[in-house]
């Protein structure tokens, strides 16, 4: 791992380590490189909608972190991350046992950072479903003088 | 309140309830009309991001949950409702100690509902803060032969 | 009219006239206050679907234009507006003659400006239509040092 | 061609030809396969927004037009295709000469169809740019009883 790597995944892990949320739902850091952030998690009884499936703002919560992180990863050293938006399609019931969310970025602005992730379930024994796909826009904040980074 | 109102809320109720989800969001159901559902939370830091605000997942299931409810309150009284698509746009930082969810239905059509939500701040002292604001796509599923009502 | 009145419709004015593609859409500009713009459309076999409605790409720019006048508005004088991302949800199929494109500013940020959209049908003789909503983020475009306003 | 290559393709440019509007843009029909439409267009001043850039309504036509075609080439013979709703996302001022609107099915549903877009460069001197992506549902809309298909 070269040092720049070892930058980013240093950073993602401290804001990741930081969600409280995270901790909540049961979610690890799989993958941290510039540009791409994949979170793991599973099924969870507590985190349910009426169907018994994970609710969909459980998986919004976990795809919309691994986009901000995957936007942090290529923003400035001392830029913090916020979501402006997203949208979220849900392309199948997650009625699975566990799933990966990977967030990419698409375009690098200077002011925001536009990213797609998606949700994946996460079985070596079947292939790959496609469970929701999201696009997002993420605000660069940069700190402001006499404040520490946000 | 009429028979129909009735029915709504019991409707409304019987789904809210069976959302786990809410319960462990420490959600409760405030209003359910024909078209219009309001739940009410408070903040929560085993929900928190990076800056200690609830994460905007947090938010999404909860106001996503409205506007399912809301959908459904319109909806043939065998149907179930599913999330097709959402769309959040964040306005302000989710740092308020509690709030309200409203789900309105904008267009109810035969196969897909149409709603708008929204996240204001719910504190009796100060001036409502839109926190967020949701349009979402409900889709009416209809119970199939022999099996019971989604 | 009071001179801030007047200066927002003269700078929307100013823009809407530099805008070509809503004199080829025959597009009117019938209100602009700050936060708040209007514009006039009718049927043009010439912009049509397959089915003879107006296409939604065309719904979608004058309701894009009537959001962005609105967010420029609000706007610091030498600042420029571009869309950064927008949603449209289709309620109604536009099979109408006239229309309004209605665009309001939701939440003036420093660098974003939030926006919700509407279609809807403007003939004196029926109830009007929504025919479709939307939700913009508008970019607050500073000129650079040495550049002209964007 | 195989038959059912050919039956695609003969679907979508009935579709596509049929759009008033895709001739009033000067677009082209660059590919139409079971899951994937390609069209291609060029820079017109009486499309241009306040900058002479192309309007971001007009890309929003194109590509939406590209994943109602990608959709329909992947329904049932009967059904017609209509757009329920659509997100963009603006990546790059539309300042080029020549572009392609793709238009991809993600997930073929029963009721409702999900593509991706994108609208990229085409200009065999440059590496593509890639102007803007879109999300889009379709709605797959049946013919009912002693009516034409739509």
């Amino acid at each position: 791992m070269s040092d720049s790597e070892r930058l980013v995944l240093e950073r993602v892990e401290a804001t990741f380590n930081r969600q409280r949320v995270m901790e909540t739902f049961g979610v690890k850091l799989l993958k941290a490189e510039a540009g791409l952030v994949e979170l793991g998690f599973s099924h969870a009884q507590a985190l349910t909608q009426q169907h018994g499936f994970l609710h969909a703002g459980v998986l919004t919560a976990v795809v919309d972190s691994a986009c901000g992180f995957a936007a942090l990863s290529v923003m400035p050293p001392d830029a913090g991350v916020l979501s402006i938006e997203f949208k979220m399609n849900l392309l199948s019931p997650a009625r699975y046992q566990r799933y990966r969310a990977v967030g990419r970025v698409v375009k690098a602005g200077r002011t925001v950072v536009v990213c797609q992730g998606e949700i994946v379930t996460n079985d070596e024994t079947q292939p790959p479903v496609t469970v929701a796909i999201m696009t997002a826009s993420m605000m660069v904040v940069q700190p402001r003088a006499g404040e520490p980074a946000p």
